[in-house]
């Protein structure tokens, strides 16, 4: 079976300039070699006609798909449609269904349609419109001798639902790819390279045919295991077979498969087991709760958060002892127990969790530097505390401990 | 004087892959454009001779200036050093201050040099040797008619390093270059669309060495400004004068300028005026309370929030009155407007906020479908009070409402 091969063009000026990361790009490279397509180049260019029209005619050489990003905006210096009209030699006209897409899209938030906005449904004719449901600028998708154009908006999270859902199916209907089967395995509280160690004979083991990644982020790392073959059972077989042997030697860090993060699969724990959960925090300052609350559907067993930001309000609001703060300091493990204890207290749920510490980069003293964090657990059973030291970075401190109190909940559960 | 075009030239099939963000060619185009050079093109090709030999055959036409990232490791997957030696058709030989440098760098790491390693110090002889101060391997400077071909470590601190010491001064020194100026207008609480219509006719007006561009972002709009010329002063007046005259226009969107968000210049007004703030979050969930805390000394003005999640907590922990939220709703004006009141009374604070709404996509009805958010602001003079219809999708309900918050704020702030 011929490799199918893809090129992502994205267009914009502010990206030559170095104003934004082209974030889009890699996004859609991982999709597509999920997809069994081969991306074989990545081209910026700017908002000029000419390079654009360079860039088309180059890609389409090369390439069976042409993924473009970018330029898709009402205003005067985005490029794409004009240009994609111009290559494709047809003229933009208003597109009925299109118009009443974003005429509805600024209807439902009680807004005019002004001029500007209804050129937006304005597309190349010999054009499939590609529906944009979270945003005004439609996709556009062109085929011509057997090669495929796709442009869609830069706002990455309109490319993604886009591609999500309409793209990515229609390019594997249109193109013949080999059967992919990915099998994800999503570990949080071991680094990548321990976890290599603990698994390296594991791997040394895998058929040709089955490829391992290390996809590591913030502080988790996924492994994918990609099978290539011609039945998808088969592969699903030994991918399973070989998680189950993974499982003997690392499962206790192995919180969940597939896509869902490790805030989804702990709302799922706490909703089936009927537990609810509340949340003091003071130095990830609500990234925990947000965590938390990213999930549809946290009310059912997340009740509420005192973030305790002003060491008086750790007194006041929260009402930790002023002694405790006193001899022990807002960062210690007697006032991080103090606060997981009062907040399942004071709000009445069956666990409790804190978090406390110097995210940076003021705050530090030299027995307690930045980057130390407690974090506590607390249910009628236990509580539970640990002490992190994390980076230098205050973002960095603020997402890894809130992602770390996640993981102490989940492991310390009543079974 | 003719622009100097550049095009940057990214090496590594991990990156096709989409298994990293290529965040080189975003540091090293700001480093080019500061320094008036005009990046017209990024590309990035996999580890394979044609590939980069075709890459660099159409970067030579098209750009006075190459340069190259990554593919120089040691391994046998990197390619980048014999297609530079094939393309500009000389041998490859160990270059005497680069092996010089190379094991000078492992001695002063106590390690031994590795025949691999030696092989770092071959360069192509028709290339200039540019030094890895922070390596191992030496970047490579190629001239040919007039054009220059610059190759440089993909390891992000090493390229950076070599860039700012030896080779944009070289690249100034090498090719007569204008001034540029950038100034970024930073605005928020108006739509792309609305504010080019508002300054269409002011845009229009501009000079034809100075560019417009507009950057929307999620819940709000830069517009950059990039004038060309010979003098910075005049640059940045002309500059200046055309914001002054925006400001006449659009002055109330407009929060701030360059690099800082709409977060960092509220607090730096807060602390500035001595005002302490306190939030009542229940549909941002945490987020809200996250952008203003991810501030470094945010706590000098942020003392805490509640995020009262459920109804009962709304009442237990706020003191929301229940006939409010029997007869209003959670998601209603009068709520609302107690929440802001009573955040600031609970903790004694100069300002409240607070947020709530349906994020969706559970728990709309009719009257109030997924997106309707209330949010408020509260001082000792006033209560502010606002409804937002924002989207169908959780997540970005969530950061919109977050960022309207803010904005509110900003607004409210007794002047």
């Amino acid at each position: 079976m011929k490799t199918v091969l893809a090129e992502l063009l994205t267009i914009g000026d502010e990206i030559l300039y170095g104003q934004i990361v082209d974030t889009n790009a890699q996004w859609m490279a991982t999709a597509l070699s999920q997809a069994g397509i081969k991306v074989i180049r990545k081209t910026t260019v700017g908002d000029q006609e000419d390079e654009i029209l360079t860039a088309f005619a180059e890609a389409e050489k090369r390439a069976d798909i042409v993924l473009i990003t970018g330029g898709l905006g009402p205003t005067s210096d985005d490029m794409t449609k004009p240009c994609l009209a111009k290559y494709f030699g047809c003229e933009l006209a208003i597109h009925p269904e299109a118009l009443a897409e974003v005429t509805e899209f600024f209807k439902s938030r009680g807004r005019e349609l002004t001029e500007v906005n209804r050129q937006q449904a304005a597309l190349p004719v010999c054009c499939e419109k590609v529906t944009n449901a979270v945003g005004t600028a439609p996709g556009m998708w062109f085929s011509r001798q057997g090669k495929v154009f796709v442009s869609m908006p830069g706002v990455p999270h309109e490319m993604k639902r886009m591609m999500t859902d309409l793209v990515v199916p229609k390019l594997k209907a249109t193109f013949p790819t080999p059967t992919i089967h990915h099998h994800v395995i999503r570990t949080v509280g071991i680094g990548e390279s321990f976890l290599a160690e603990k698994i390296a004979d594991w791997e040394r083991s895998l058929p040709l045919h089955i490829k391992l990644a290390y996809l590591p982020s913030l502080g988790e790392v996924k492994l994918r295991l990609t099978g290539i073959g011609s039945s998808r059972e088969l592969l699903q077989a030994e991918t399973d077979q070989l998680v189950e042997v993974l499982k003997t030697r690392v499962g206790q860090f192995i919180y969940g498969y597939g896509e869902s993060p490790l805030e989804v699969v702990l709302g799922r724990t706490l909703q089936a087991s009927n537990l609810t959960l509340a949340v003091a925090e003071s130095c990830t300052g609500g990234y925990l709760s947000h965590l938390i609350t990213s999930v549809a559907g946290s009310s059912a067993y997340f009740l509420g958060s005192i973030i305790p930001y002003a060491y008086d309000i750790k007194m006041r609001q929260l009402g930790v002892r002023p002694e405790t703060l006193e001899r022990y300091g807002a960062v210690s493990e007697e006032t991080i127990r103090e606060m997981a204890n009062l907040v399942r207290a004071k709000f009445n749920t069956d666990i409790g969790v804190a978090t406390s510490g110097i995210a940076g980069p003021g705050g530090a003293t030299p027995e307690k530097p930045v980057g130390t964090v407690w974090i506590a657990y607390s249910d009628k059973y236990q509580t539970v505390t640990r002490k992190l030291q994390l980076s230098t970075e205050r973002d960095l401190n603020i997402r890894l401990a809130s992602i770390a109190s996640l993981n102490l909940i989940r492991q310390s559960l009543p079974k």
